[in-house]
């Protein structure tokens, strides 16, 4: 039985109450046991059975539920920084997918990196995720785009996720763009999702998820749903990239298949907004996306007001967002998108959980989830997302276990 | 001796060439004795006096310039974290201000704090911030606004420049805002700071720049060029905060001074943007800021062609820039001034040391220069600033000596 105590502020994330609640305590103190929380609350009503449990120092910081980065690209061949510079100068989309670059360029090199390589540097990328307070990441396929190599990334995640003391959580995104041996052809790719693909992951249970892009660039509404309802049939729950580049009906359609997401939404209409509500969809907002692309981001204020869960990811990938950076990436929530640190929070933590269908087991501190947490060196949440930092966290805790600690240097606080 | 080897890539950002030139070298060495450089070059041609100089190994990292914030607000007290919230809840800056907040919250703190507790913390800033790789600070005064909290704060700074292993520079912003017991006799403020403040600065030899926030809610035009005037008369190079919200000539009154640099710029005129290529004025964009306020950045782009010197800096201040995340600011630049990553850096460094007028002593590595550095975990500079990452530097040497090494923790690389 463990204690975290000297607490300035913990916010407990809990559910309900909307984007806004966070549920913070003042001088609080939780306890766990094992792998799971016993008890949260105000110190002064610590019951008297935890009196004698191991106690930790959060030396003053604030506790948060361990982050939740519910939409990343991690596994990947190469990097894309000439496009970077390329896009400054003035070049489009086209013009870099004309000379070779974009996300073609991705699939070529991650196609010849070996899984060995694709692991060892996923696993690199999650261990300086951790250090920001990570301990949930969502990993899609989606750079294989065949048989071979679409499988060959899940297996990666779930090599990951055996390694690693962190939740690494697989989708399934054969249908990211139609590879290029299948421009003429677009049905068979479709075909080869729908009956192999989609059939195998299921069968050797690699995802959770089945993810589409629907865009005039990938994917039609038509062939998004056909793949989607073949993904929910194998069991693996419905999740959409849609609305990114103008309104397409993507999120429409996610309320329409029960996806437990729509994400980017940069263009989202208001009638995809409605029925977004309606249905319980999350919007899973990408705010590095727009840093990145200079684009305006999601109406992340008319999703919260129709009563739409935002939650806040970093899309980690070599193009449009080559930054694993979540603390950051809810930072940015707040200054692009409008939404208060303890709204950008929730995000990060509760709804992104919700994207991902694990909310009953992680994203919020309460008696029964997931010991995961971080202890950052602030006053307080609005505090820690105001004063941008290298890395503000101090302590991340993964199913009970401190995974990482902040080392010794100058203006860092060393937690027990 | 010393000889830095196995360099990707090392960027000289000497001055000539322009915005983008930064004179890269690929299988770079150099050479530096004591504090200053020897030597830079292709390690083929190192010449053979200094084969034996004592080698310490980049492992394959990008080797820069130590970078130079050129426009901080280093010492304060308190925070300002509460504005983040309410701005990004629809406050106005002039409804903060009547609530008691903006700068006049943070004069009453700083002049609440006393010395020792401004020089604690700005130290552990200084701290956190050679660990991003920075060796040279510029750090303003401009929270007092009265004779002995003006004198106390640049006082701070000279004791910080004494303590500390890098370069630590005052300027005098006595002309921040007028202070609120002036509010109803300007003119006398005007008197003070002309007549008692900068001769005092000026014997004291507490600032080496006279700065000037140039605006219509703190001084105008003719009161600014006065200040400077005096200023300059006094052997206090002028600066000026112009342009920001409103086009207001400061551009032009930068010219017509012969300021070092004139910073913010988001309005300023196309006569300013000519008037300052013509003066040699450096623009010192401020793109932290930009994304804080979420307004507009300066045309970098016009500046740049016009021939205007673009410097990039953080504005760390505990208001409208609450970050001294100098390679962030750089990334921004990238990705909201449209600025390459070739651009920023020589903004954050050759130009930055121009701003403080010190561009013959740091911000370029070239023989007789400062042997002020750092070392990038990234093939080249294109690389880090498209990869953001918490922190990508290695190793910060100035005057010839590591002052910060990463710490050994995963993903990092240890430099000797």
């Amino acid at each position: 039985m463990k204690l975290i105590e000297n607490i300035s502020q913990l916010a407990t994330c809990a559910g309900e109450g909307g984007q806004g609640a966070m549920h913070a305590i003042g001088d609080a103190a939780m306890v766990w046991e094992g792998a799971t929380i016993r008890w949260v609350g105000p110190k002064r009503e610590l019951p008297v059975e935890y009196w004698n449990a191991e106690r930790i120092d959060a030396q003053g910081g604030t506790v948060v539920p361990g982050l939740v980065d519910c939409h990343t690209h991690l596994a990947f061949g190469g990097w894309r920084a000439d496009e970077f510079t390329r896009r400054i100068e003035g070049a489009s989309y086209l013009d870099i997918a004309r000379a070779g670059g974009g996300i073609a360029k991705t699939v070529r090199l991650t196609r010849e990196a070996g899984a060995d390589a694709l692991l060892n540097r996923a696993r690199g990328f999650v261990r300086e995720m951790t250090t920001l307070g990570v301990t949930t990441i969502e990993a899609k396929s989606g750079y294989g785009l065949d048989r071979e190599h679409e499988l060959e990334l899940l297996r990666v995640y779930r090599r990951l996720a055996q390694a690693e003391p962190i939740a690494v959580v697989a989708t399934f995104l054969g249908a990211h763009v139609v590879p290029p041996e299948y421009r003429d052809r677009r049905e068979a790719y479709v075909a080869l999702l729908i009956d192999e693909l989609i059939p195998a992951v299921a069968a050797e249970r690699l995802a959770t998820a089945c993810d589409v892009f629907v865009e005039e660039s990938a994917f039609s509404l038509d062939e998004a749903r056909r793949i989607l309802l073949a993904g929910r049939a194998a069991g693996l729950a419905p999740r959409l990239h849609a609305d990114q580049l103008s309104a397409g009906g993507g999120a429409e359609l996610a309320a329409e298949v029960g996806a437990l997401s729509a994400d980017h939404l940069e263009h989202v209409s208001e009638k995809g907004i409605a029925a977004m509500a309606q249905a319980g969809v999350v919007a899973v907002s990408l705010p590095l996306v727009s840093l990145y692309l200079g684009q305006p981001p999601l109406p992340a204020r008319r999703l919260i007001a129709a009563g739409v869960p935002v939650a806040v990811a970093t899309d980690f990938n070599p193009g449009t967002a080559p930054s694993y950076h979540l603390p950051l990436a809810m930072t940015l929530a707040c200054t692009l998108q409008r939404m208060t640190p303890a709204e950008a929070l929730k995000g990060g933590t509760y709804y992104a959980a919700k994207a991902l269908g694990l909310e009953r087991r992680v994203g919020s501190l309460e008696r029964g989830k997931a010991a995961d947490f971080a202890v950052i060196d602030a006053p307080d949440v609005e505090h820690w997302l105001y004063h941008l930092r290298p890395n503000a966290c101090r302590l991340t805790v993964a199913g009970g276990r401190a995974i990482w600690r902040a080392p010794g240097h100058s203006g860092a606080r060393e937690l027990a």
